[in-house]
Formats: structure tokens, C-alpha cells, sequence
């Protein structure tokens, strides 16, 4: 990153959720956790993708409003802070459309459709060729959130990164057009620590899947996960020596334990043998438990007032258009889009 | 159409131009002098699509720019009166794209590569597989740009009659998803009177052409044109027999001559022969300039202060506003985007 050097820009992050679900150990791990810390030396914008998630949500339009709140009290209680994090909501935010718009003739239909990551989402969602058009141009409506903040920094998973790559695209070819840097160029932040694997072991933790922790889970609940949680399938009496191998409670204790050498003892003795499950997994529901105890009650704290989550939402999303405002205002002038 | 029925809503015309250039005879024919007629019996809108026009203008974005006053010379210079149509900028109506973004996910991309219309004007401009996305998409603008002002009646070519449909289409899966009918369907308006051929005899008169007669054409200009309007090529000599099939002329002189006796025997004499097309070329000169004349004059008159024509622009975009703000309203909170 050239971000320390004086011509640089100041280091601006965009990140942000669908609101289509409550978030889970899997968002901690692969973002949650990474922006408390961001906000402490980072201008970070995190953005509740509303309209985005319509996308694939619009036979279901209620979950989206409903999880908006749902989401904020989840970006809340692990520590973000809406005096060092401008949280936004992405609807309320219109100019973010408008880019997206103008973004759409910098983009040819054959670039989006060699897009992987709009390639495997399509293949996920199983859209074939009846995939809503909103699906096959999200790069530009993605390019829209990060240029319109003029974010420099996009955590993202691997996969993500031909995002990135195109959102660039867009930004070289916009400053082309208005012969002059109005757009910055972004850099994918590809976190150390990958994707958590759902409970069950299956690569993805989603609420689909129903094989997630949710941060708000109470008590009983993550224990009753912990016990549903995959180990080795080898491993039938405690004497038997034990795989880590995709061993879900390991592969949780190595993301959340902080005693590493305590863990690294721990292995060594499933592996030997004679050491039982459950007494792995306590040591996981005890971390858990310690985790997320916090988590919940700060989450049920800011649950007592959604008027004042709503106006922590209201705040972040004035203080973000005003940035997205500037910028449109600037692409606008650039293409001649500018009269009165 | 059932616009006069208890029922039925209010009809209201949307119309407009992309601006790219000074506009000909042919758009008079295919639609101005229909809108200085619409404007007496319904609610007009009449739209400067500057934004679409980027289009496939991203490399000469001031040409839209400059051809944005131009544009609206014209209309005022044939008679759409401001009172009593409402004219309107496309780009300074930001709830239009934010329109276009929502319909984007009411429509797939399978559908819109079977637009016949989008199909003939990726050929025509020779996009193939490289069309901007906003080319692709841009059936889902055009539904904006209508629905936003609840237009009932929208003047197109047959050529363009699928865009209505696809509009419509549209109009049914939003209203369905909404759960009400929140959008208003529309229908084509085709005028009786089709397509002027260019100068040239070409099927489309059009600036790229160079076969056009501009509206404010000065008085050499339409006489140099006239002369250069094709007729019969077998029509050698003032005896000959001459034809009207795809004799310039002849078509402009359909168009245009109120006397239509008068018209019928210089047909019947062209025909049989003994009438020189200098003739014919004299009479579609004269009604040429006695249409043009006033309308130059008062072209000249408003663009002596393009500051008068700026300020009709911006009040004309301000009213427009309002009703397309208040459609996207209405489309917001159906859509579960509304929380403040």
C-alpha cells in the first residue's frame, strides 16, 4: 500500500452486508472483527446493501426492511462505532443509483459477462440465463458504493477480488472520459483469516445451510450448536487418535481460542488419542459462550431503542450522501451532465 | 384507448429526444407538430434524454452537452409552449436512474436480448457483443422515463412499439410484487403519418447521413437541399413520364402542401408526362420556406437569450421533478426502502 506516502489519499474503506439474514460467526471472523479495528486508523464507510439485496429478494421485500435493523444491531454490539464508522443505508442514498447508471455505458455486456465472481454467483443461484438483469450489472452498481466514497480499501474474499479489478476498469475508463482523476482506484484488503466453515463442516456458513452461529444466539442456542458441531467421523471411542482435518471444533477454537499454546496441546492429545469430543467442544462452548455473552447483551441493550439505532442509520447515511453527493456532482460535470 | 373513461387516470404523453444533434424535418413529421398538437388535450412531458444519449456518446460527451439548448430551441422555435408542456433535462432527475436501478431486477437478461427493438439497434450500430451494458439495459431506463411520470400515451414508431411492451411487462411485475398497482401501463401512440425519407431518398433521414433539411435551416440552405432531392432517375427529360414511387418530392410534398387538389394534378401531370422537376422542386421549395421561415425567426428570436431558454429548462425539470419524486416515493416504500 502507497497509502503512507504524502500524495497518496488519506485511506478510505468501503465494506458492508445484504441485509438478508442476522449475522453470524462467520461475518465476525471474515469482517465483523476486522472493522472494529479498521475504525481506529481507517475513514471506513460500512454500508447496509439494501438495494443491492433486492436483487434476488424481490419476491420477499419485507426480509430486506426487516433485517436492516437487524444488521445494524449486529454491527453495533461487536464494537462498531458510529463515531469512527459511517454506517449507511445504501437505498437512502440515491446517487449511488445515478453512478451506477452512468457506470453501465463504461462496461461492456460481454466484460460483465466474463465476470467470475458474477459467473459463479450465477452458477450458485442457479439463474442460468433468466438471471435478473440487476445480477449480471451488480459490478457497476458495486463500482457506484466504492468510487462514490472513494474508498481505497475494499476487504474482500479472494474471490471477490475480480471485483475489484473491474470497479478499477470503470475508473480508469471514467477518467479517460472526463480527461482527469475524479475516480480513485481501490485495492482489495484480502483479510489473513479466510471463511469460517458452517457448523456441519460444509465450506460456507450460511443461514441457508442452516449451519450458522448468529451473534445474537443466546446461550442455550450456542450450546446446542456446539454440540451439533462436526468433528471427526473416525474418531468413535475417546482412546482412538483423532483427525483435525476439517475438524470444525478445531478449526473454531483455532479462529477464537487465544490461548494458542493451551490449543496447540489440546491437538497434539486428540491426535494421540484419548481425548474426547466433548471435552474439545467445552473448551469451544466455553470461548463461545465468553465471545458472544458480551455480544448479546450489548445487542439487547441497543435492541431496547431501535428509535435510537434508526437515528444512528439516519446520521451515517446524511453524513455518507454528503461524500456521494461530491462525487456524483464531479462525474456529473465531467460528462457534460450539468446545466443550471 | 379508454383514457375516457370515469376511471381510467388522466392521459399523459411522455416524449422526447435524445440530443445529439439539431433536429430535421423528419423528427417535424414524426412527432413535433404532433406534440404542439397533443399539448391542447393532454398532460405533456417532453424529455431531453441527455443522459441516455451518453449512451454511445461517452467518447463526445459535449456534443450532448452543446446539443441540449439546441435541442430545446427547436422546440420552442415549432411551438411546444412551455405553459402547457412540461420540458424536461433527463440527467437532472436523479430518481430516474434510481427508477431504472429497481427495474433492472424485474427483468432478465435473456429477456432484454430478445427486445427486437435493442437487437435492430445493436446491429444497426455494429455493437455485436460489445455493447455498453447501458445499451443492454436501456429498456429498463425508457420504463423509468415513463413510468416515473405515470405516462399513459407514448408517441413511437412501429419500430418501437416492444419497448412499450417491455415497459409494460415491467409495470405488471412491479405493480405484482408491490401488491398493488402503484405503476400505470402505457400505450403506443403511433402517428398516421411515418417516417420522411432523407434528401437522398434513403429510408432514414439522419444527421450521419447528411441527408436531413435542420429546422433552422437558413433560406440558401433549404433551396441548396431542395435541389438536392431525389426524384425519378428515369425522369430524364420534361416529357418523359415520370414516377412517384420513392420520388422525394413527391413524399415531402405529401407531407407537407396543404393543397392537396392542387397536388393531385401536378401528380397526375408528372406522370403523364411534360413536367420538369423543376417544377415539382419550385412548388416543395415555396411550402418549404413558408414553413421554416417562422419557425428560424422564432429560433433566432429565443436563442438571442439562451439564459431565457436555461431558466424554461429548469423550472420545466423542477415540475417534472416533483411528479417523478413522488412516483419514486411511492416505489421506495413498496419496495421496503423507506425508514426514516
Amino acid at each position: 500500500m502507497s497509502s503512507q506516502s504524502n500524495t497518496a489519499p488519506a485511506p478510505v474503506i468501503l465494506t458492508g452486508d445484504r441485509p438478508t439474514g442476522p449475522l453470524h460467526l462467520g461475518h465476525f471472523v471474515g469482517s465483523l472483527r476486522n472493522r472494529v479495528v479498521y475504525q481506529d486508523s481507517y475513514r471506513q464507510f460500512v454500508m447496509l446493501a439494501d438495494a443491492q439485496a433486492l436483487t434476488d429478494n424481490m419476491e420477499d421485500i419485507g426480509k430486506v426492511h426487516r433485517n436492516v435493523v437487524e444488521v445494524a444491531l449486529d454491527y453495533l454490539a461487536v464494537g462498531i462505532d458510529p463515531a469512527r464508522t459511517t454506517i449507511l443505508i445504501q437505498s437512502q442514498i440515491p446517487e449511488l443509483a445515478e453512478l451506477t447508471f452512468y457506470y453501465l455505458n463504461l462496461v461492456t455486456v460481454a466484460r460483465l459477462e466474463r465476470n467470475p465472481t458474477v459467473k459463479e454467483e450465477i452458477r450458485h443461484r442457479g439463474f442460468e440465463r433468466d438471471i435478473p438483469a440487476g445480477f449480471l450489472t451488480y459490478p457497476a452498481s458495486q463500482a457506484a458504493d466504492i468510487t462514490a466514497f472513494k474508498a481505497t480499501l475494499v476487504p474482500v474474499g479472494e474471490d471477490q477480488i475480480p471485483m475489484i479489478e473491474q470497479t478499477n476498469e470503470i475508473v480508469r475508463r471514467f477518467n479517460r472520459v472526463a480527461q482527469r482523476d475524479i475516480l480513485v482506484e481501490a485495492k482489495a484488503l484480502v483479510p489473513e483469516v479466510g471463511r469460517l466453515p458452517g457448523i456441519d463442516g460444509k465450506a460456507k456458513m450460511s443461514k441457508s445451510l442452516g449451519n450458522t452461529i448468529n451473534l445474537g444466539a443466546s446461550a442455550a442456542e450456542i450450546s446446542a450448536a456446539v454440540k451439533q458441531v462436526y468433528t471427526d467421523p473416525l474418531h468413535l471411542r475417546v482412546s482412538d487418535p483423532g483427525h483435525l482435518e476439517g475438524n470444525v471444533a478445531f478449526l473454531y477454537l483455532d479462529a477464537f481460542d487465544p490461548d494458542k499454546e493451551g490449543l496447540q496441546a489440546l491437538k497434539d492429545h486428540y491426535v494421540r488419542g484419548g481425548l474426547g469430543d466433548s471435552v474439545v467442544k467445552k473448551r469451544l462452548e466455553g470461548i463461545l459462550q465468553d465471545l458472544l455473552g458480551p455480544i448479546r447483551a450489548r445487542r439487547e441493550e441497543f435492541a431496547k431503542d431501535k428509535g435510537q439505532v434508526m437515528q444512528i442509520l439516519k446520521e451515517g447515511t446524511a453524513k455518507a450522501r454528503e461524500v456521494a453527493a461530491q462525487t456524483t456532482d464531479e462525474v456529473r460535470k465531467a460528462l457534460g451532465l450539468s446545466y443550471f
